[in-house]
């Protein structure tokens, strides 16, 4: 089973059961997704009532097929399925992408017992189901975009995978990264976890070679110490973050409609996860900026944090969460400060907070202030904040060429730049992600990411 | 005083003392904002060494003015300023925007003295001064950009009116206010309070017909009294929003430099703050919220959300804040049950969240739940979030057309509609701030955005 879910992800020929012509049917939009995410292995639609779909010759039966087919991605009605993987079994397929809906997650108890039955059959077969009743999942990395949303072939291509127990949270994370130059490498809808839930999918990317900071999306689970012991045990080897849903009494009387249990421990479910090292968020943008920081940036090895900000006011609000989340000011060096001394007149406070507003004009200084507190011995992480205004629109093509011509950073280096639409734009793509420095919204998320990051640091530092 | 501080946000002619065609200088910005940004009245540059600036005839002096000049705006050293506020006075000007730098806010005690020697002249002439050491105001209702940003012009027109104690606080949200489409009425930069300090601001704004809402940046103040004085008077009449920076003890340090005291009383100035009915944030991103909510929205009478959600995740995650945030879940009506009973099969959770699954590709069935649940006399407030797939393309859409055809709201109703770039923009953008209805990015930002409402109703309720 383990072999066959690594074999899931990176199949050289996919079958689509039921594909269609209809944009009405989701078999239509995985044929899209499959085809426009560029997918480089072969494609098999079947669909015994037409030639062609999508302009690509269509097959009865996966019988029919006379090449070797390892993934099948299923989205014909829930009564077909029983006897599909039967026959995905005997024709030796690997895994199976199990979009339809219809199983464990309806009122009706036929859904359960639909379910129990698949899973005997893929057991049987050791076969690893994506689903039922999920979305798909999409491997950037592999050019494979195995969802009803061909959009997903938009994200960037980055070390991120993130394992979801939701649909809609998986499309609201995905299309919040395209805006926020987040790269993923994997997104996978667990649907109703057959037999691949997140314990099993921590398993795998652990030793995923393409998969550096593993993300998930959890309401509940049926046996959520599997995914504990699996992260203890591997602790330190790649940050695990989860963003742990049913956080409310309320909300858990909703969740228990889908996940039979569980929403109610959430202190427990929060105990248990800091002590298995997976770190917690509790809301999607700090769950999509920590990820985002942990796929470029080296350890935070310290507190003493940095703040360089062409303005007061940002420079001020970072402090502030800096103050609050556990992290300290850094006190520079007698060169470090004697050289931003040099760099900057007495108009503005040149200790930390540094307030760069003198020089915000010269993309130089600003520069060499940055440079040198890198090098600071008693600086950790760095806050570098800057917006814009006309005068110092030249600032962000001047950071940029800095930053393409230095090394990669050693320390955690947090940039917030921010620009009317259209302006810098191009910039900040060119240096977000890159030379480990990464690029946040606002001062107040760069600071929050930044104490995570501190966060991470002490927990792994723990065990 | 009071008189000319309405004049100067809407003054018929402007004179630009230090206007330049030199792209290092500020003139040059206040000149491209005013001309860029459309000003409609006449345009006086005051370069004593051209003979035009932007294309347009400069005079040596004010005196050498015949036509009548309301405003000011100075962006001439520091050392020039005192004589030439003598001649505004005599000149018969209403009010300044002092841009220059170099008065209280520098180390030399030469800042102080000649700040004391301004504030004197403006005293004797009436002349209210917005500055020293600020970016101007822009005043988008009246097509007027007195900054040296002329990307200003750029926010969409509104009801709202930042007033602002950092310059970098100001571009930072006036940038994501371009994002997330939020209309301003004004942004003014206080700088260094010369004579216009938030109190004076509040007073005239809180008559002022163009803003509906007030929001406040400060970091300190030296006599906050005045201004929570002036606000419990008014309680009630417009919302006013305050993210009051400084609350760490260590960022307390830093602005020390800046404002002398007051940041290290944070939980006084909290107390304070709420005792005046001044909503207090602590983010950037809430503060956007929560006043572009305030301008459309109608006000939350009671406390009982509803949330639907086209996907299961998202109205979970938004159910989680409503419990922690002082909501709670609205009980439908049977009449509203049935009806939603009659639309959804029973697939998925039909009571409060309501996830809309089942429907997700049906614009009419979504829209119907939506009326159907506003017309329910115990949902005092909706959240209705949708994501994109390829499947629900036409979603946006269909409820465009509804929205368009429908009257205002009644309740507050938040949404969230998360796509990739480009798809759905144009949709959420006519529908946004329409109707009362509002977009907020996340169904995190939008739960919290109504738990804000719920505060300031009660705030208002207990005076």
């Amino acid at each position: 089973m383990k072999e066959n879910l690594a074999r899931l992800f990176y199949p050289s020929s996919v079958a689509v059961i039921g594909a269609s012509n209809n944009f009405g049917k989701l078999g239509y939009h995985v044929m899209k997704s499959l085809i426009k995410g560029g997918f480089n292995g072969k494609i098999y639609p079947i669909n015994p009532k037409t030639d062609k779909v999508w302009e690509i010759k269509t097959y009865t039966s996966l019988e029919k097929i006379k090449g070797k087919v390892e993934v099948a991605i299923i989205v014909v009605p829930a009564s077909l399925v029983p006897s599909i993987l039967e026959s995905c079994g005997k024709s030796g397929i690997k895994g199976v992408v199990l979009i339809t809906a219809g199983f464990s997650e309806i009122e009706d108890e036929e859904g359960s017992k639909l379910q129990n039955q698949i899973k005997e059959i893929a057991s049987r077969w050791s076969l690893p189901i994506i689903g039922p009743n999920t979305f798909g999942f999409v491997n950037l990395t592999h050019g494979l975009n195995a969802t009803f949303t061909p959009e997903f072939s938009f994200l960037k291509k980055g070390k991120i995978t993130l394992v979801s127990q939701s649909g809609g949270f998986s499309h609201l994370s995905g299309f919040m990264a395209m805006r926020e130059r987040v790269g993923f490498s994997k997104i996978v809808g667990l649907g109703n976890r057959c037999n691949v839930d997140s314990p099993q999918m921590v398993e795998y990317l652990l030793e995923d070679p393409d998969t550096n900071v593993i993300a998930l999306y959890i309401e509940g689970m049926d046996n959520p110490r599997t995914l504990f012991e699996i992260a203890k045990r591997s602790m330190g080897k790649k940050p695990i973050v989860a963003y742990k849903a049913g956080r409310s009494e309320r909300s858990d009387d909703a969740s228990k409609f889908h996940t039979g249990s569980l929403a109610g421990n959430y202190k427990i479910w929060q105990g248990a996860l800091r002590q298995a090292g997976i770190f917690s968020v509790k809301d999607t943008e700090e769950f999509i900026d920590i990820v985002k920081v942990l796929e470029v940036s080296p350890r935070l090895k310290g507190n003493r944090i940095a703040v360089l900000s062409s303005q007061a006011g940002p420079g001020m609000i970072a402090s502030d969460i800096i103050g609050i989340e556990g992290l300290t000011l850094a006190r520079f060096s007698p060169v470090t400060q004697d050289t931003i001394n040099e760099i900057l007149p007495p108009l503005a406070i040149r200790t930390n907070p540094v307030d760069m507003g003198p020089a915000w004009y010269s993309p130089d200084a600003i520069v060499k202030i940055l440079e040198t507190v890198l090098m600071d011995e008693g600086v950790d992480g760095v806050l570098f904040l800057n917006m814009f205004a006309s005068a110092n629109i030249n600032l962000a093509e001047g950071v940029r060429n800095y930053i393409e011509k230095m090394g990669v950073v050693k320390k955690p280096t947090i940039a917030c730049f921010m620009a009317p639409p259209g302006i810098w734009d191009e910039e900040i793509e060119a240096m977000d992600n890159k030379k480990g420095m990464v690029f946040l919204p606002t001062p107040e998320r760069a600071a929050k990411a930044m104490a995570s990051l501190w966060e991470i640091s002490q927990m792994f530092k723990a065990y």
